[in-house]
């Protein structure tokens, strides 16, 4: 069946096949990921895009010497596969499994480790310098789509790539998650569809006849295809000091390997422009490259996606709703996302009003200070970007849109644990750092009618940026349809339950489960907490804060985000300021970088569920070992 | 003496000037710029090369409807001097003053507030789709130097306005701080000596005698330049759907304001090219950019610069020449700066080992993850970057270096509170910013010779990256050079004054001031504080901690950095951990932005001076208020 991927357990058992057996095992390695994905889900659809690639290179190159740098990285799978990892892929991404990203823990040949966009040149030059320092001969290849093309980074590693040997290999699926954007994109289309080569083509075609003749003809242009591209097309990289060779078809194999035989020996910085298709060979994911860019389980014959119901909406579904519905109501409502409209819900706005919506790419830099100088022109810009991407907008975040007071609304989804993706997408930083930044309003939903009605209330309040986060996947099934829109008075929380030995202070859905953990130890007689939602992080509810400090001996916070830094920090540093002597213990992500696994059982190892409350609780009560914040 | 000057309230007053008029001025605001900053320090240099620019924006422009978004801002002295700002002027960074930077709060011809780099075009892009949304006719125009024009997000910026009737003025001086850096440097470059452009002006030349029609000749030529050199120079704008203009000599007002009429109706996306020379009409400055960026107090008519002589050298100094003598010790040592290799100190390695000295341009996220390669790679990379400017790397410091693992040593200059450069610029954020990041060493020397051995234990740490957090200007006046290199062991602090009433935990060289500050109590009798430097942050010396839980009954923390989520929070957070119910108090640059005035009025006002901990002890000792933690 797969008799040849059965043999290759290192690059070096590719190097002898012939052009037929490269094909085959592309074949293979595609029907094996497909398989593994079916039931193991994964990043099935660019991963199949990028499998002749991945095998091109390692037959033409020599690694692990040679080194490839994956940007994001959920595209190489086939580099997994060959890599002595073609069994271990069966765990991809799951518990004790491999990352579903490259990983310099995880093996030699995973050169940097990857996750977030457009990191792959710079990191690719610096290794290649120090190769070089150490006189160590390699080349060192950046691998990257054309989505992550577009982020700044990119543009600044190649500004610094002049005086190095580095290849880019630029795999163009004309895709990021959703479809791509900008004139960089344009820029792409035109290279491949110019009409100089065109016409060329054409011309050339319409001179032969039939024939064998014609055959090698069509195969000498298509050779030199890069060549007549190259002389007038790669402008912007020969600008930037770079040899521009493509467009090739980058699934086909053989062109693949002959445009890297031939650019292998080349001095100086080198771009190879490969197009692909994203969900290539799998007739499924080539007709919905969206949906099929990470579809879950599914069918493989039947290419049915087995989709489990839910027990009730994703909190991005509610953004995408609430968001169109705000806009409607007010004029100033647009919505901005780097490349995440599917993801975070904004497909909605861009269908009913597309000319107040803005999917700028992956460029998580741009979308936060582009929505400050909207805020600044008088609309009121919604700029949703996950968590852990927000990271990436740090110092815009202060210094465009806080320092500038600006009203722009960052809502920041799949906040908190992730599950399979692992630490690079863990959004476990975003309480602690904009935390420390002055003027910041933090707020966080406990369920869907609360996410609602936040959304309300930062339109409806002027002069101060307002953070919205909330985490991955359902949320408890409120009815948040009907209920009416209600401001949030800012900086107040709200108490959930009454109780008189303990007091929790929560922020987000965890305050339902510390609700349930509350209520199963009142019914075993056990304790009696009381529950406080705390809503906002900053400015804190000091009222609430005063109130338990009074009143309880012992506070437990609970927070889906790390421990150093958020919510856990705020009360600490308030009892050290009001002189509150009550026993204080913290339940969130301990310091530590939280690895794949199902976000359920993350936030079990976290202590983040009602069980983990629990136990934190009657440990605190004294029923248990002596408490510590983990 | 400055007829024409006097006269000039707003823009309004410019629009009747004839060109010799509008010459006048532009010579007049220079004088009063280099009158006015003699006395008060500034940024001298950039400002000097935009004059025309700015006063062919205001001529030819309806500002304030039209609206001009500056990067960095630090150029556009001429700027506010033209907008109500003349006599505002002489109080340029100081306390009560005006900002050195554009800033809404202080103008409505402050588009958008400036500081950092890179930003302009898109927050500009965000000013023109709010314009164009609301029914508002505005030109919006991005004002942006050939530095700042290589930051990631530029291009980011770029790629998404091509639906957009952008303007963007390139001032481009060949320069940022340092001498400029890149390929795309490299591009603008040829962009102005191309052979076309040349040859054809060679050619009209020869052809000609002397005489009027020559002349007219002439100046056709120059009017036609930016169509010549357009028509196949300005490829890398065009390819991101930007038409090209220019260069043109952005220092003459003629040039300049035919250019902006000729292209001001023009729709779609434009850049004009303009070249300028930094320093401009002042002889000193254009001699020597560098020193002239910011060149402090000065004689305006010798030129000659008045530099007090130092108590002490200068952190940067120490770091300078640790690092060649580190990279003279061991190879694998190398540095990395975006644009600050002579505020850093680095120049020092860029002469005597350029081969091992990387300056990559603004572009802070390439820096540190490009250093991150080079860790992967072997080497001992030591990335310089000032506080507030690595909060545009955050992502990359999680993403590319604590995540990872790898040994990249992050040298944070500037940190803590910078003086008259204000919010944009203060480096309030880090500590705070960088302690939630797992696996992340965070150090802050108390003085030079500290610093020194920081930086060589940093160099002998493996597999963990490694902050060194340290302030402008001068140290303690440590006879560092005799000392030998230490190793400073990670986690561990140092008692530096034995006491009993109260404990002072500190960071960085504000224990210094904490030790003066416990001499003065003990000497009058009114305590007797026993004061701890943490040295490090991260991981933070718990046997100190445990010592003074136990010990003393008064905490008092002291941080050049915010107090959420700082030393602060993390000695509260390590008292709710273990029970400790010591009275807790924390002095630490509070939650609001601190705005432009001197380095050492800015530390009293915060408490972090002797005087400021001697006042906050009292307090917690009952002799004052009652303490709070500000």
């Amino acid at each position: 069946m797969r008799m040849l991927l059965e043999r290759v357990n290192s690059p070096q058992d590719i190097k002898g096949l012939s052009m037929d057996e490269l094909r085959q095992l592309c074949k293979e390695i595609r029907q094996y990921m497909v398989e593994c994905c079916a039931v193991n889900p994964g990043h099935l659809g660019s991963s199949l895009g990028a499998v002749e690639l991945i095998v091109g290179l390692h037959y033409v190159f020599d690694t692990p010497t040679d080194k490839i740098v994956f940007d994001v990285g959920h595209q190489a799978y086939a580099h997994k596969i060959l890599t002595g990892r073609r069994e271990a892929f069966k765990s991809n991404r799951t518990r004790d499994g491999i990352s579903g990203f490259p990983s310099m823990k995880e093996s030699e040949y995973d050169a940097f480790g990857a996750g977030h966009a457009s990191v792959s040149i710079s990191a690719a030059l610096g290794l290649a310098h120090a190769a070089k320092m150490q006189g160590r001969k390699e080349q060192d290849i950046a691998f990257i789509g054309d989505g992550a093309m577009t982020g700044g980074m990119v543009f600044e590693g190649l500004n610094n790539a002049a005086d190095s040997n580095l290849l880019v290999i630029l795999n163009d699926n004309d895709h990021s998650i959703d479809d791509n954007i900008g004139s960089f994109h344009e820029y792409l289309l035109r290279l491949t569809t110019s009409r100089r080569y065109n016409n060329l083509k054409k011309h050339v075609w319409e001179k032969l006849g039939e024939g064998r003749f014609r055959d090698k003809i069509r195969k000498f242009v298509k050779e030199m295809k890069s060549h007549f591209v190259s002389d007038f097309g790669g402008a912007v990289f020969e600008a930037l000091g770079f040899r521009y060779f493509g467009p090739i078809d980058g699934n086909d194999i053989e062109s693949v390997i002959n445009a890297l035989s031939r650019i292998k020996s080349l001095p100086g910085p080198r771009v190879l422009h490969a197009q692909t298709v994203k969900g290539k060979g799998y007739a499924p994911a080539e007709a919905d490259k969206t949906t099929w860019h990470a579809p879950g389980k599914f069918d493989p014959t039947s290419g049915k996606r087995i989709v489990s119901p839910a027990s009730a909406e994703r909190y991005q579904d509610v953004f995408g709703q609430v968001l169109l519905e705000l806009a409607r109501q007010d004029s100033r409502v647009v919505g901005i996302t780097p490349a995440m409209a599917t993801g975070c819900g904004m497909t909605l706005l861009a269908s009913a009003m597309p000319e107040r919506f803005f999917d700028v790419g992956i460029e998580e830099e741009h979308a936060v200070t582009f929505s400050a100088g909207l805020a600044a022109g008088g609309m009121r810009p919604f700029c949703n970007i996950y968590s852990a991407f927000s990271q990436r907008a740090y110092d815009q975040i202060i210094h465009d849109v806080a320092l500038q007071n600006l009203p722009v609304v960052l809502c920041f989804d799949r906040a908190g644990l992730v599950g399979e993706d692992g630490p690079t997408h863990q959004g476990s930083f975003d309480l602690a750092a904009y935390r420390s930044i002055p003027g910041m309003i933090i707020s966080a939903p406990r369920n869907e009618t609360e996410l609602k009605n936040l959304m309300y209330t930062a339109l409806h309040t002027d002069g101060h940026p307002f953070i919205i986060r909330y985490p991955r996947g359902t949320g408890e099934g409120t009815p948040w349809r009907d209920a009416g829109y209600e401001m949030l008075p800012i900086g107040k929380g709200t108490l959930l339950r009454e109780g008189s030995d303990v007091a929790i202070l929560a922020l987000g859905p965890i305050a339902c489960r510390a609700v349930e953990a509350a209520e199963s130890l009142s019914a075993k007689g056990l304790a009696n907490p009381a529950v406080y939602d705390l809503r906002y992080l900053k400015p804190i509810d000091e009222d609430i804060l005063s109130l338990v400090c009074s009143k309880y001996g012992r506070i437990l916070t609970v927070e889906d985000g790390t421990l150093k830094g958020g919510l856990f920090s705020a009360v600490c540093e308030y009892a050290a300021l009001y002189a509150c002597k009550a026993d204080i213990s913290g339940l969130g992500i301990p310091d530590s970088f939280i690895v794949q696994d199902g976000q359920k059982a993350q936030r079990r190892d976290c202590g983040l569920d009602a069980p983990g409350i629990e136990n934190r609780l009657l440990e605190m009560l004294g029923s248990g070992p002596a408490m510590a914040g983990k």
